[in-house]
């Protein structure tokens, strides 16, 4: 489970690969299986979260760092190399860097009633 | 707060804007506003989280439905619409609907460490 807050000192990487439709399972299972035998091993790892477009083109990777310089350090790392190099060859790749700017919840409906 | 979970049954929107780095407070605050004054107020509306990318040209929103059929009849109120024209007069949207494959949580780094 992974847990989004502005109030986190964290580095947040949202990864989004582009994929033909007919290459997404496997570019899922590739992920899946780098970031199970190396990602999560890595020092400064917080967390992370894989999601598939149900239009099947995009793959992204939704993830938690305590620093930029532990995300760097793992992508130094060349054990995981090849699993990257392998989806490079079905997939583009867009990373990004970010802060946690705001959270918005439910607002409540209707006078009095508490939001849910 | 957004709580990311493969359990949980959902629809995910990972929106990423691509905007000059000029304009990119400008874009976060309209996405502040809208989100504050509309889309946490309707029906099926879960969470959302704004970020904002270390280098400037992204901006990037993390939201979640109940349905896409909530996040459609929400982006068919007119209300929000001169928002959201104003974001594309500085911005490029890149909208993408996903559902959690995966979840992946540190790895316990010593022998005989269960995982946390």
């Amino acid at each position: 489970m992974t847990t989004i807050s502005k109030d986190a000192d964290r580095t947040t990487f949202i990864n989004v690969f582009t994929v033909d439709p007919a290459n997404q399972s496997r570019l899922v299972d590739l992920l899946i299986n780098v970031s199970d035998t190396y990602v999560r091993q890595a020092p400064g790892f917080i967390s992370a979260s894989l999601h598939r477009s149900l239009d099947g083109t995009k793959v992204t990777m939704y993830s938690q760092w305590r620093s930029l310089a532990d995300y760097e350090a793992m992508r130094r790392d060349p054990r995981p190399v090849p699993y990257l190099q392998e989806a490079l060859t079905i997939a583009k790749f867009e990373p990004g860097i970010y802060e946690v700017v705001e959270s918005f919840a439910p607002a409540a409906r209707e006078e009095g009633t508490p939001p849910t």
